[in-house]
């Protein structure tokens, strides 16, 4: 009877230890909700126009929440209109283990991009559901408000969204607060949806990596190290507008010259620095912009990227110094306005990446750590939470296009990897 | 009897070269004429949108019509909407003096530009009849239709308007040929009226600078040497638009970087020739021009304008030169597009400059030579006849603006030098 029992405990032991490493995710079924998911919105060249608050993105929810009650969530809406689905565990006393993602695009996006970490974190729901594990802490999934849009949901619950920002229009034509309205949600309440830090035991998010290295190095699962933090300025150089024909070259207070120069600074001083930041002129307008006119005024946009925002302001005062000088060169007058997008770096929990990798690495899956060069509702989650984001490849490292496109088998490795970490993180948070 | 006679023709002889000497332009009527011609389409800047074809255009020809059959000349309107004046000559056979500008202006332009030469020969001609004084060559004034959008009046008259030109939209909103017909013209009969050369014994336009080199001198007259060639071409340089994020610096193919030292390229490689050449870019896109998108494609706009258009396209040389080292370097496609602006170099005739330089003179007035950086009917003109152009100066060298202006007096010398010139052309061309 003795041996009997112990033979039990160990094989009751035995058993939890095999479940709790072994479940896996239906690779079909997530992948058949995905493309279900994709036929809300899909356009005639094959993209998606589920924007935020559009017709697409309302149906689109309905769906989400069907699948959500199925896979086993009670399904609530909060303020901001981001879909709670909680799955309560061993001991209420504990924290929600959150997760989740967004399923609005970008005008004209993929099918992928928020989805996969969307459906990914429903599908390890199911799973957990089907084999009938019950972690200690209680779950959570949130499917966040137009997270393409300004990470609108995932501010909302960190209270970091403005009374401002929910007059700005989107691009669906509805204002935020209107498009919240047209989620469920309660834009005047939002004040009092606020969670504060210990609220959540822990934030993850499964995204496509929206960049070309683990595609191009043919690797499986990349472990992010943080969301970088995003700086824009706006370098306006003033000369004086003037005839193309009839003013000779001597007389000219041309600021083309010195924008030109900035151009060339960026990419100079952003690669003389160690590291991976980087630096763009995505935009450069002259003024008034025709063929035969000396510009008046040139606007240089420059974004400067990194996981360190000291390094970011280190960059921008040699670009300051560098644009100053070519500006007092030419006699053009210089005005730097730098533009709001606030965005601060976010560092992934040391602790969550490694289980991340050790959790990859386990299931025989190659791993990378890398930034994440794009924003991510995970960056706000990180505000209140320790975070960690998960990467799986995108073809060729298009996002934001119908182009866009990751594999069954790298989704379900994703979707794997976000499961054996809750499983982990459930165990080591205590 | 006889040393009566005789005293009378020489009494006659005298007054005849005095009278063609001293005859002098009324600035007040001058002035006049040009403030009322202005209030044909003042807008609330200030400015004038007397585009040609609009009502103002078509209102303010009426008003012209009027002062140039008051002036003493007989009125037509030719098929492309010109408007002719004829004051005959003691020589029927002789071919005419012709000489006018034109009244149209850009968008929010000046009161002075074209009209400074339109009212300038109505004036010319005043003078002349009140003071009883016949040419030997017919005269003729000819206000031009639509120079600001495309030297279309003078075109037509050397049979250098195309019928796709004449399907342009203008900026009033209808096509070249649906406005010549509000003018009064028959576009279906343009081809009748070609011009060739001997039929123009000379043709003169009196201009404003357009630019600054006689009023920074503070000189009364430019002598013009020419029009300058002017030529346009597009370079595009295309890389790969991608993510400004989540695309490390050394992955980027972007066409910025080439783009902007073309920019510097241009500025370098036209002040490294002797001489007054210019050249500009007065335009550069990036697409799609988005703050946080790497560029997949940037065009630059490059003007080069030089009376010597051997000396443009050895510049042009150098440059695509250049622009195929700096895309390769960066691994970008370039397309080089010239676009169709065909404006040749048009010469005065050395004769004509030398005659309004003594004249100038004669009167005490200062001069220079100088070449014109902009394009004026005259160049079309120079086509079929000795041409010859007067600028007088134009505050700060503003034009094609509100804040356009040229003094009084500065306009009477330039009607002054423009009548003695004809006067003396009168004597010489024989």
């Amino acid at each position: 009877m003795k041996y009997f029992l112990l033979a039990t405990a160990v094989s009751l032991f035995l058993t939890e230890n095999l479940l709790a490493q072994t479940p896996r995710t239906n690779p079909d079924r997530l992948h058949s909700n995905l493309m279900t998911l994709a036929s809300f919105g899909k356009n005639a060249q094959g993209g998606s126009d589920r924007v935020a608050y559009s017709t697409h993105d309302v149906e689109a929810r309905k769906f989400i929440k069907d699948l959500m009650q199925k896979a086993g969530l009670e399904i609530s809406v909060d303020f901001a209109g981001n879909i709670i689905g909680k799955k309560s565990g061993k001991n209420p006393s504990m924290k929600p283990i959150s997760f989740g993602s967004h399923i609005d695009e970008v005008p004209n996006g993929g099918d992928y991009d928020g989805p996969v970490g969307s459906l990914g974190a429903i599908e390890v729901i199911h799973t957990l559901s089907e084999n009938r594990i019950v972690t200690d802490h209680p779950l959570e999934v949130i499917i966040f408000t137009n997270e393409e849009g300004g990470v609108v949901g995932s501010r909302a619950i960190v209270g970091a969204l403005s009374e401002e920002a929910l007059q700005v229009k989107s691009n669906a034509g509805v204002t935020q607060a209107e498009g919240i309205k047209l989620l469920g949600g309660d834009p005047s309440r939002i004040s009092e949806m606020k969670r504060n830090p210990g609220d959540v035991a822990a934030f993850l998010e499964l995204h496509i990596e929206q960049g070309g290295n683990l595609y191009n190095e043919k690797l499986d699962i990349g472990v992010v190290e943080g969301i970088v933090a995003i700086e824009w300025w706006e370098f306006t150089f003033k000369g004086k507008a003037n005839h193309a024909g009839t003013t000779p070259m001597n007389m000219r207070k041309d600021p083309m010259l010195p924008a030109a120069k900035l151009v060339l600074a960026v990419n100079e001083i952003v690669t003389s620095y160690e590291g991976r930041q980087v630096g763009t002129v995505g935009k450069i307008q002259a003024f008034p912009g025709a063929g035969n006119v000396i510009p008046g005024e040139v606007k240089v946009n420059v974004e400067i990227r990194d996981l360190s925002s000291e390094k970011i302001w280190k960059i921008y005062e040699d670009l300051e110094q560098r644009a100053k000088e070519v500006a007092s060169e030419g006699g053009i007058e210089l005005a730097i306005k730098q533009i709001e997008v606030a965005s601060k770096p976010a560092l992934a929990d040391p602790m969550i990446r490694e289980i991340i990798k050790n959790q990859a690495e386990k299931m025989g899956l190659s791993t990378k750590s890398l930034p994440s060069g794009a924003g991510h509702d995970a960056q706000e989650m990180a505000r209140i939470a320790p975070m960690g984001m998960i990467f799986i490849p995108s073809k060729d490292g298009i996002s934001h296009a119908p182009e866009e496109f990751s594999s069954k088998e790298d989704i379900a490795n994703g979707a794997n990897v976000l499961l054996q970490t809750i499983l982990e993180l459930d165990k080591r948070l205590k």
